[in-house]
């Protein structure tokens, strides 16, 4: 799986939506927010063109590059057709319709949570897989989200204009305000989503309006046994085996959507050499940090998050001991756990590579050479560097409560999230809305209602062991003596706590949190709700915490962000992408093996090799409609191949496309030297992972004989 | 507790008796062993003699700088006093006699796998306490041996005439079997221990002498509670509330044995400033590691060991949910492995610090010109620096299947290591003592049968998952498709085979065990246990990748290690110390707070904050002891206490001593700065801290009436 939960790992804290997106349970596997974004791109100074490397804005393509390169140009309606066909999934994956109806292809990872919701001790769909027959049997999945990018309007000289000659604190909450504005003004309705979105760490500001569709439902789903075959183990590998797909429908008004939008598909698929495109929402890069931030990356955030992720892991797999069922209610959360306990292994791997490092440096002294080189340019950034590196201190010192108390690490537990959401919301809704906090501001209502009505089941007695995991590793992290540990723990411990609140509290019912929303601040304020108490006393000592983290760290990283962006305009031009920020890209590249350890890795698998792999133990284990299938499949199907397309997590479910724009594949993954993608691409290694457009065709058909799937795919052609 | 099992933790795998230390079960937590340690101390460079650095061993005590700084210079005889009365436990802590009848004096987390080993989950003695009525309720520890230093000769020369001339590997072999031939001919009988103990990396070799007592029994242990009140959080922390104290007996054929030196009692303890001595075995240090060393240790060891132990951290935390009985038999499991963690973390830190980083590369520039300021010096010694990184390069390859497969972390089951020996011992001991695997050498005998025939229960529920977590991490580690890995899980899932192989093996019982050890290898060849059919399958793995780690790594490491040694006396003198080898060390120091964050930190703690500090909530809970005894103890006592003393992990339960040789205190633990002492030791802030001599006296009064123990302790005044 692993690009989306990475992707979720990523994107949740690091882009600048973070707080709307953190509504989301999935939001707390994440770094700090927000980290600066600098365009220091590599090969932009070595040599850019020639190069598969590259997360494209639909609005800023390098047309001309391929056409070089391929002796293919992409026209414009070639483009606005595939911008159109592509899904964002808001919680944070890629997709795309394939349909005239309203049929959305992608990840079967990126649809987990939503079938685990779905799922009940007696019909259990993640392990056992879903197929609708007929559209009634389609159930609605309580918490995702499609969008479709509808528009794109750069607004840096509004933001600019309102943040003019302020101090950085002022500024900040200034941007803000201007942002909440921007964002209101255009939305209309529930139906449209839009969102401003930092480019090039500040150097531009892009207003993004989407088509919402808050009805998605489930059609089709594998088997976990072959979605995730192998598992673990075999994640961020290849040869790898995973028919990692799922399809999903999204309905308008109680009808399916029609959607004039959508790909068709190639059941050949692309050959080894050939031309393919990825469409899809990259959640986040950090390719143009500066060294001192890549040195506190790999010094302190990732350490820290990896031992917080392991031995989240290990208290995870432990607990599936107790049953089957608790192995169910446990499942998704764990796969998150693995896979960004995998995907930041990975990148601190790449972080400790003295190469790589070198390699960093130099990029910055070049780019530093240029800035000094013309005295404007030095007057104005010549200090950047070192500003930098002063607000990265500020932000190895604020870091730690935030992460734990405001960004709820230390805290994490879904009623407690409930609760905080339920609190917060009566209290913002009294504000002005350029005065709210940014994730409760109005254009942020429908995905927050989406998410405190979620009739998704919340296990309580799973919620108690995460809620007694965070809270210890609370002490742990701020220490037994903090006055925030203190107030938060009084004098009892962890479990006592976790037990009380969670076993009291009545918000695992949907009806009861509705109640409190649409009561607003008279309601809540008259609750006696166990967490909803407990929120309301955490709620001020996290704001105040939170409020620390933004005005002394927050407000002048945006200021260097935005200014360094500037130079990199000023010195670059705009020959190069921005980071990635979950918003919709395009990446181009070719189906190529690599060389491993002197070893050539064909680019392709086969069905053959998938039956050869099973073992009969988990994760090794194929379903039974697999052995089923054997004598009816054809075993040279091609079943998951490489290319060189520049993706990375909130890739996931991306549809990998030929210059038809017809559908060869379904990217699921990167191979684990794509990890390192996150700091720089290698083109010589990084590859992009993918389910073959035949293997989902043959496996529909021979395994599944999901025919009415099929005929509305087909028909699509 | 802390500084022993980080002791445990680190000795156990670093210093040159890996192997034999590491047949008992807690050898698992470790580095790979017997890195090169390298002399070039920075102090010695800058400017020694003032500073309280330094792990002094007995025959190189600097006499004269003590007499410089405190006007006081230990006599011959007093340093032959205090070493005969200074106590190895042999599994990896320090001791001491304090009754001229066998009376030890150590930590309870020094003595806590017995206490738990004598446990039952009707009678806990860990959360209890334990004392015995009179001598015949002394129970014998079944898995502890206390060792008294009684000869050091020094048998250089000796081991640099057996490898003269040879290659790297075949002087490995040469010095190993120079090695067993020589504590072959010292060794007379069970009561004698000898080990030849490797210094200054190789530059000496010392043949140490000790008497050797198997029968160890308990006396007095605390309450769990207040042994270690606070727990994790408080771990390493000050101010500090811990009665870390136990008290064991030595016998001897079967009656309390009579000893001559011991220590007598200073009831007012030392003051602050007062000077202070530590006698006891630090287990490892790696200050004299080269910056190349010390940048694998940073970005590849430590971060590897800390995420194996957090992640059983989780798995632990989460299985002790099962219930009282599954808590209670994994307790010491946990607290090892949670004190391995924080101390790990603690030098991490210390290794991510720029400013130390600096001072290495300072020091060893410094020390590589004096040597390259001499031609004579230069070409004997002038390309060691690069050969040392070529072989922290071969040792990166080979680590991790040896680490996972010959060291069990990979494999780790009380049962599988057991088997283990069954199955090397009857293959070893049909070859010649030299040809032996060092650990099955006859000199290593009685620590191996004491470890076969240990009569502490083995809990299949708890080995079970163990064994599935290391087998989960040695499939993770190498991967599924690595050759080693196929053959030692075949078709199956960890737990699959973890169930089946601890489900039907015997060796739970010591007197199987017993019937394998003394049948030898008929008896284990004819054995159908699955267990010891399972350790001959993995044993000619585990011998491959042992062979070939020793052959690439190890061979050319001692090579350059006994070199380096040879240039630092070249070019030092010996007026330095070396790395700490779970040997006896003298250090000298002061009581003495420090500066935290501008706050000054005093140096004693009082039985009133104790109380102040207890909330009823574990681990800040007091055991009913001390609750009743509240109003009969004086508040005023001082309860721990910091000091300069020079020590790491193995010096748990070393007597801290003034100038007359009376007990002041008893080491339990180092503050968190003193973690970075494993690299380098900064006066400033690196303190030792100590149970205070009145604390232990008044809770033995007025807490646990003890008034046998007390007549003893004070007859012997």
């Amino acid at each position: 799986m692993d690009i989306t939960a990475r992707g979720m790992a990523a994107l949740f804290c690091r882009n600048n939506r973070q707080h709307a997106l953190r509504l989301t349970d999935a939001g707390e596997f994440c770094y700090p927010p927000s980290m600066l974004r600098f365009l220091i791109c590599i090969l932009s100074i070595a040599g850019y063109t020639a190069a598969e490397e590259g997360m494209w804005t639909f609005n800023n393509f390098p047309r001309q590059a391929v056409e070089r390169k391929y002796g293919f140009s992409p026209s414009p309606q070639w483009l606005d057709r595939v911008r159109l066909s592509s899904v964002r999934l808001a919680q944070g994956c890629s997709a795309s319709f394939v349909s005239p109806n309203g049929l959305i292809m992608t990840n079967h990872h990126c649809a987990a949570s939503c079938i685990q919701a779905l799922s009940t001790r007696e019909q259990d769909y993640l392990s056992a897989g879903f197929q609708a027959k007929g559209r009634e049997q389609e159930i609605r999945c309580p918490n995702l989200e499609a969008n479709q990018l509808s528009e794109i309007t750069d607004v840096t000289s509004r933001i600019a204009a309102s943040v003019k000659g302020l101090t950085d604190q002022a500024a900040n909450d200034a941007r803000k305000a201007e942002i909440a504005r921007i964002e209101k003004a255009c939305t209309s309705g529930d139906d449209v989503r839009c969102e401003v979105v930092t480019l090039y760490s500040g150097g531009e500001y892009n207003l993004y309006k989407y088509r919402r569709y808050q009805d998605v439902r489930l059609v089709f789903a594998p088997e976990m046994g072959i979605a995730f075959f192998g598992g673990d183990p075999d994640n961020f590998m290849f040869p790898r085996y995973n028919l990692d797909m799922t399809f999903l429908r999204a309905y308008a008004s109680g009808k399916p959507a029609p959607t004039d939008h959508y790909f068709t598909w190639s059941r050949a698929g692309a050959k080894e050499g050939e031309l393919t495109f990825v469409t899809g929402h990259p959640g986040s890069t950090d390719r143009q940090h500066t060294v001192a931030m890549l040195e506190f990356e790999r010094d302190v955030i990732l350490p820290d998050m990896l031992l917080y992720l392991a031995e989240y892991r290990g208290y995870l797999t432990q607990f599936q001991t107790r049953g089957t069922e608790q192995k169910r209610i446990s499942q998704d959360e764990l796969l998150s756990v693995e896979n960004s306990l995998k995907a930041f292994r990975g990148q601190h791997g790449a972080l400790l590579s003295t190469a790589f490092f070198n390699q960093k440096r130099l990029a910055e002294s070049e780019f530093q050479r240029k800035i000094m080189a013309d005295a404007k340019l030095k007057s104005e950034y010549g200090s950047l560097w070192s500003d930098i590196e002063k607000v990265t201190g500020k932000q190895r010192q604020h870091r730690t409560p935030y992460i734990h108390i405001e960004r709820q690490r230390g805290l994490r537990s879904r009623l407690y999230s409930q609760a905080l959401r339920l609190v917060r919301m009566a209290e913002e809704a009294g504000k002005p809305n350029e005065k709210r906090l940014e994730e409760y501001a109005e254009a942020r209502i429908p995905e927050l209602r989406q998410a405190v009505l979620s009739p998704a089941p919340v296990y309580k007695e799973f919620d108690i062991e995460m809620f007694t995991f965070a809270l210890t590793r609370l002490r742990e992290a701020l220490g037994p003596d903090d006055a925030a540990v203190k107030q938060i723990l009084g004098k009892r411990s962890p479990r006592e706590i976790a037990t009380e609140l969670i076993g009291e509290t009545k918000l695992a019912d949907p009806a009861v949190r509705k109640a409190l929303f649409e009561g607003g601040k008279r309601a809540v304020d008259a609750s006696t709700d166990s967490m909803i108490l407990f929120a309301k006393k955490v709620d001020p000592i996290a704001r105040q915490i939170r409020k620390r983290y933004e005005d002394e760290f927050e407000s002048p990283d945006k200021r260097l962000g935005e200014k360094l962006g500037q130079a990199v305009f000023a010195a670059l031009g705009k020959s190069v992408y921005p980071d990635a920020t979950f918003t919709l890209r395009l990446s181009f590249g070719t189906v190529k093996g690599w060389e491993e350890s002197g070893r050539r890795i064909s680019p392709f698998t086969i069905f053959g090799g998938l039956y050869e792999r099973h073992t009969g133990s988990d994760p090794f284990a194929l379903p039974k409609s697999w052995l089923d299938a054997r004598d009816k499949v054809d075993l040279q199907t091609p079943m998951n191949f490489v290319t060189t397309n520049d993706i990375i997590g909130g890739n996931s479910g991306s549809p990998m496309i030929d210059r038809e724009a017809r559908i060869v594949g379904l990217i699921f993954d990167g191979n684990i030297h794509s990890l390192g993608g996150n700091y720089g691409f290698d083109e010589t290694v990084n590859r992009a992972v993918a389910v073959h457009s035949s293997a989902m065709l043959e496996a529909l058909e021979k395994v599944y004989r999901a025919a009415d799937l099929l005929g509305e795919l087909r028909g699509a052609n």
